[in-house]
C-alpha cells in the first residue's frame, strides 16, 4: 500500500458548523487575546534583551511573577497559531505582532547563533547547564514549530534564517563526535520540531539530529543527566532529581527498549510522536515496534474516557495501571493535543482506524474541553468530576495549554484528509471542502455533514478528469450499522479493514458517497481496575463524550442522579443551546437531599424520580460554576 | 451539676484484653523504637549544641537529610509519651533515655532561658522573627507537655525548671505590655501546654500567657504575621504567605468570631483545644460558643465517617463543606488525636455524650488506624480507599504522627471516668479498674466486658463505706435498645439525658451494673453532599468503623465488591485473627474481572455472587499490601 500523508491544513476548507465556528472564533478572539496576554504578563518584553522591562507581578501566583525558564516556547506557540490563523486569513495585526517578535529574537540572538531568553538575560554563563530541568531545547523547538509555520503561511524567512543559526550553533556542540556533548532535553519536543523542519527543507541534518537525540535518550551508564549534574554541582554533590526518577522525562532506559508509558505525560507524548516520525522516515522497526507497544499501554490502562491522560498533577502525568481518579484528574489539555499528534503519525505509519478513532476521541474531547466557548478562557487540567470548584481560566502561571488548543483548533483541517499516490482517505468527518492530486489528477472533495452532531455524510468526488483510485472511508470504531453507498448503489460495509472501508473504482464528475453511522446514544464501562468507575456508567453519542452538569440538572450537585441501566437515552436536539447541540435525556433517580440533617446516617437516602439531562464534555463549564460528572452511577433499575 | 474531671491515666489499670494489648505494645515496642528512630534520624543530635554531629540522610527523602525546624517537638513528644509509660511501669532505660535529652536540653538553653535547638545551633540571630512559620512555640509547647509529664511520672523537676525559665523568657518577651511583641505562633500548641502546666502549679501566670495567645490571635489590623514579615523581609517585601492566607493559621479573625473551621486541621484541633480549656477555666461564655459553633461545623460537614480530619494534603487540612474524598484523604493521625482532646475537653464543659461519641469514634478508628499492630509502623495520611499503593512507614520526614498516637495510647486510661465530688462517670468502656474519692469516701471501680467486641458490660461499685452518689452511664450514640440494671433490678434508659444515664442511689459494697448495649453490624449512609458516598454504605458496629481489605476478599481489587441493600450483615467472631476479632460477613456482587481485555466498553459488567468479609478500620495494611474500601457500593438487591 502506498503511504498516506495529510492533506495540508490551509487546503481543507472547514465548511461544517463544528469547526468553523471553532476556528473562527480561535482567529478572532483566542489569537489576539492570547497575545494581549503574553503582553500584560511580561513574555513579550522578556525577549527585550539585554535589559527587559521588569515582568509585572502574576495576580494569582502567591510569590509574585517571576520570569519561567520556558517562556521562549510561549512565543513560538503562539507564532505557531497566529500563522495558521494567518494561513486561513492574512491579518495586518497579527502580522505585525509576529513580526515585532520576531524583531525581539534577531536581536537577542548571540553572536554565536544561541538563543534563549532566559539564559541570555538571566544567567548567561550558565547556558546548557541543566538540559534536565531548563528546557533550552524545549524552547527551540517551540521556536523553531513557530518559524516553520510561519515560513509556510507567509513564504518568509527571517524567523526562520534565525533558526537555522541557532540550530547550527546546537550541531555544533552536541552530539557524538569528538568534543561534543551526548545531551538532550528533560522535556522532549525538539524532537518533532526538527521532523518538520526536515519535511520543509529536506536538510538531512535535522533528521540526522533528531535521530542522534532520540537513540541517546535514555543510554547508560553514564546518564547524561548525571554527568551534567555533577559537571554543575560538584562531584561531590548528590542531590537527587526533584522527581526522583528518570521515568518522569522517560529517560530510564533506551527509547526502543521502552514497554510502559511513565513519567510526564506532554513529555511521554511529543516524545512518542517523534519516536513514530522517525520510525516512518527511517524505516526502524524497532522503532515502530515500541510506539505500538507503548500505544497498547495507554489504550488498555491509562487513557480516560475523555482521551485525557496523566491522573496525577504531582508529576503532571503517569501513575500505575488503571489509576483513573475523576475529580483530581490531571488530564492536561497539553497531554491531549499532543495525543492527536502521536495518533496522527501512527495513522500515517499503518493507515489503522484504532489510531484515527483516538485522534477523533481526543479533538472532540480532552482537546477541546481546554478552550472555552468564548474562546478566551481555558483549563489546564480537565477533570472529569467537579463538586463544582473548578473554573475556567482566562491564563495561567504556566500557559503552555493555552497555546497548544489554540494551534490545534487554528490547524484542525490538517486531520481530515490524507492522500497518496493513488488514494485518498477519509479520516474525520465534520464538512470540509479541498482538492487533491490522486491518479494523476486533481479531484475536488466536498465532504457535507453536520458531524458530529448526526452521522449522515455525503462526499462529493469531481476529479478533473475520470480516474481510477482509493477512496478509503473510516468506519468509526464506535459505530455499530454503518451504511456506505456510492451514488445510491449500497456497498458491504463489512469489507472494511482495519477501520476503512475501500472503494476502488473509476471516479467520474458528480459521483457521490452516502456514509452513513447510525449515532445512537451509548453507555460506557471502565474496566474494573478503575476503582473510580466501579458501578459507574458514561454516556457517548458518535465521538463525543457526555457530562451531567448541574445547570442542566439544577436541583443540588449532579452526583446526586443515578442512571438505572434499564432507562432509554434520548437525544434531543437543542437549537437553544450552543448554536445547537445535541443533549442526552433519560429517566433517572435522584437522591433527595432535603431529609438530609446529619452528615451521616444509618437510613438510607431515599430516591425519587428525575430526569437526567446530558451535555457533550467539551462543552462544560461555559455558563458558570456548578458540579459536574462524567462517570454516573448505575442503578440496576 | 459539678463540674466533671478526668481520673488520671495511671490510675486507671486496663484490664480489658482491648486496650492492655495496645498499651503493652506501645510501652514495649513502640516507645523504644521510637528512641530509636529519633536517634537514626539525627533528631537527638540535634540537640547536642553548639556542634551536633552532622544528621545522617533520609533515604527516602529526594533531597536527603536536614535538620528540621520543629524537631524539639518531637523530642518533647517522645518524652511525653515516654513518661507515660514510666507512669505505667518504671524501665530504667527509657528513664536513662529521657535524662540524656534533658542534659542535652539543658546545656543547650542559652543564659537568657532562651531554648529552641534549631535556632540556636543554625540562626542564632534569628530567633523570634517567623512566629509564622518557624514554629519556636510550638516546639517549646511540646516541650512543656514532655516536662509536663516526666514530672507527674517521676516527681523530678529538672525539665520543667530548664521549661519555666524559658517560659520567663517568652513572657517577658511577648504581651500586650510597653516593649513587648504582641506575637503567637502560626501552629498553635503551647496554649493547651500551658493549660497543663498551669493545672500543675496552680500559677496564674501560665493561665495569663495562654489567654494572652487566645485573645491575640487573629487580631488585626495590623496582623501580626504582616507585621513580623515586613521586620523580616523588609518593608517593601510583598513576599506573600506561602497557603496565601491566614485561615491556614486560624488567624484570620479573633477566634470567638470564628464559626466555619479552616485551614491545617493539627492547628485547627490544638486550638479549639485550647479554647475549650480557656473556656471553661476562665468562664468565659463567648469562648464556649465559639467552640460549640466550631464543633457543629465539624461534626455536620467536615469529618469523615472514621473521624479522620482534613481531606487535602495541600494544606494538610480543611477545604470546603462535604468535601471527604477516600482515596486521596489526608485524615492525619495527629488531626484525630487532637480531635480526642478537643473532644475530651468539650466533654467536661458539658458532660454531653455527643462528645465522647466522636471521642469514641476517633479513638477506635481514625486515631488508633495510625499504628501499626506491631507497634512499629505508621500511617500519617489515613485514607478510607485505597488501590492499593499506600503502605505504613516505620518512620516518617516530620514524625509527627508516630509519637501522637503513642502519647495518645500510652496515657488511654484518662479517657474512660470522670469523677466530681458527687458523682462518677463512665465515658468508654473496655475492661477498666480504678479507686476514686467520691462524696466522701474511696469507691473501688471495676468494669469488665470485652469491649468494643461485645456490648455486655458489668460495673462493680465497692464504695469503702455506703455512699449516695450518682453513678452516669454513657448510652453510646450509636447504640439502640441499650438495657441497664442495677443488681439485676432494670432501670428506665428513656430517662438517659445528653446521653448518660443517671443512677443516684445510695452504693454499698458488692453492688454490680450492667450496662448491655446491642451491637448489631449497621450500614451507615453519608451525607448527598459528600459525592464520593453517593450510592455507598459504610458498615459498623459498636463504635468500630469497619472496612473491605483484599487480603480478606481475594480475587482482585475490593472495589469489585457490591453490597445488596437486602443483604443481612453477620458478626463473626475470629479468635485466629490479630488476637481475636470480630469480622463481618455478607452476600455480596462482584464484578467478574476475567472477562474483560479492554479499558472500556459497551457491554455491562457481569456480577458474580460473592462473599463480603469486613474488617475494622483500624487494622488495615497490616497483612501486606492490597486494596482497601470503607465505602462500599450499594446496589439495591
Amino acid at each position: 500500500m502506498s503511504r498516506y500523508a495529510p492533506v495540508n491544513f490551509p487546503d481543507v476548507k472547514l465548511e461544517g458548523k463544528f469547526w468553523h465556528e471553532r476556528l473562527e472564533t480561535v482567529l478572532t478572539r483566542t489569537i489576539p487575546s492570547q497575545h494581549r496576554k503574553l503582553g500584560e504578563y511580561g513574555i513579550l518584553d522578556s525577549l527585550k534583551l539585554p535589559n527587559p522591562p521588569p515582568p509585572l507581578r502574576f495576580p494569582r501566583h502567591p510569590n509574585g511573577f517571576t520570569v519561567q525558564v520556558f517562556w521562549d516556547s510561549d512565543v513560538g506557540k503562539w507564532i505557531e497559531a497566529a500563522s495558521y490563523a494567518l494561513a486561513h486569513r492574512r491579518d495586518a495585526d497579527i502580522e505585525a505582532n509576529i513580526e515585532a517578535a520576531i524583531d525581539d529574537l534577531e536581536k537577542a540572538q548571540a553572536p554565536d547563533g544561541y538563543l534563549n531568553c532566559w539564559y541570555l538575560g538571566r544567567e548567561p554563563d550558565k547556558r546548557w547547564t541543566n538540559l534536565r530541568d531548563n528546557h533550552e531545547f524545549y524552547n527551540a523547538g517551540h521556536l523553531l514549530e513557530g518559524a516553520v509555520a510561519y515560513f509556510r503561511a507567509t513564504g518568509r524567512r527571517r524567523f526562520l534564517d534565525v533558526m537555522e543559526r541557532y540550530l547550527d550553533h546546537i550541531y555544533a556542540r552536541f552530539g557524538t563526535g569528538p568534543g561534543q556533548t551526548r545531551g538532550y532535553d528533560g522535556h522532549e519536543e525538539i524532537e518533532l520540531a526538527l521532523m518538520k523542519l526536515y519535511y520543509l527543507t529536506g536538510d538531512r541534518k535535522h533528521l540526522d539530529f533528531a535521530t542522534y537525540l532520540i537513540n541517546e535518550r535514555g543510554r547508560q551508564p553514564p546518564h547524561y543527566f548525571d554527568v551534567e549534574r555533577d559537571l554543575r554541582e560538584g562531584g561531590d554533590s548528590k542531590q537527587r532529581y526533584v522527581f526522583g526518577n528518570y521515568e518522569y522525562s522517560q529517560s530510564h532506559k533506551p527509547v526502543r527498549e521502552q514497554d510502559k508509558v511513565v513519567g510526564h505525560a506532554v513529555r511521554a507524548m511529543y516524545l512518542y510522536t517523534a519516536m513514530a516520525d522517525l520510525a516512518a522516515e527511517l524505516g526502524d522497526p524497532a522503532l515502530k515496534r515500541a510506539c505500538e507497544v507503548l500505544w497498547n499501554d495507554v489504550m488498555e490502562t491509562k487513557m480516560y474516557v475523555t482521551a485525557g491522560l496523566g491522573p496525577s498533577a504531582h508529576n503532571e502525568g503517569f501513575t500505575h495501571d488503571f489509576d483513573l481518579p475523576n475529580q483530581t484528574a490531571y488530564a492536561e489539555t497539553c497531554a491531549s493535543v499532543a495525543l492527536i499528534f502521536w495518533a496522527q503519525r501512527m495513522l500515517h505509519l499503518d493507515l489503522d482506524g484504532k489510531y484515527a478513532d483516538i485522534l477523533e476521541l481526543a479533538m472532540f474531547n480532552g482537546a477541546l474541553s481546554g478552550l472555552s466557548r468564548d474562546g478566551e478562557h481555558y483549563f489546564y487540567a480537565n477533570p472529569l468530576e467537579s463538586d463544582g470548584t473548578p473554573t475556567r481560566w482566562d491564563w495561567h502561571t504556566c500557559p503552555c495549554c493555552t497555546m497548544n488548543v489554540s494551534r490545534l483548533v487554528a490547524s484542525v483541517g490538517g486531520y481530515f484528509v490524507s492522500t497518496s499516490p493513488d488514494g485518498v482517505a477519509f479520516h474525520l468527518y465534520g464538512g470540509i471542502s479541498t482538492q487533491v492530486d490522486v491518479a494523476g489528477t486533481k479531484v475536488a472533495l466536498r465532504e457535507v455533514s453536520t458531524y458530529p452532531w448526526n452521522g449522515e455524510i455525503a462526499i462529493h468526488v469531481d476529479p478533473a478528469s475520470p480516474a481510477t483510485f482509493d477512496l478509503k472511508l473510516r468506519i468509526p470504531g464506535w459505530s455499530n450499522g454503518a451504511k456506505v453507498s456510492v451514488n445510491g448503489q449500497a456497498l458491504d460495509v463489512a469489507e472494511a479493514v482495519n477501520g476503512y472501508l475501500t472503494i476502488n473504482r473509476q471516479w467520474t464528475n458528480g459521483d457521490v458517497v452516502n456514509l452513513d453511522l447510525p449515532m445512537p446514544p451509548v453507555r460506557l464501562y471502565a474496566h474494573p481496575g478503575v476503582i473510580m468507575d466501579a458501578g459507574r456508567v458514561a454516556l457517548k453519542r458518535g465521538p463525543l463524550v457526555y457530562c451531567l452538569e448541574e445547570v442542566d440538572n439544577p436541583g443540588g450537585r449532579v452526583q446526586r442522579l443515578k442512571l438505572p441501566r434499564t432507562s432509554q437515552l434520548r437525544a434531543e436536539t437543542r437549537a437553544d443551546l450552543f448554536d445547537g447541540v445535541v443533549t442526552l435525556k433519560a429517566e433517572a433517580l435522584a437522591i433527595n437531599e432535603a431529609d438530609w440533617n446529619t452528615l451521616y446516617r444509618t437510613t438510607p437516602p431515599v430516591d425519587e424520580r428525575a430526569t437526567l439531562t446530558a451535555l457533550p464534555y467539551y462543552l462544560w463549564s461555559n455558563r458558570g460554576q456548578g458540579s459536574m460528572v462524567v462517570w454516573v452511577p448505575e442503578s440496576q433499575q
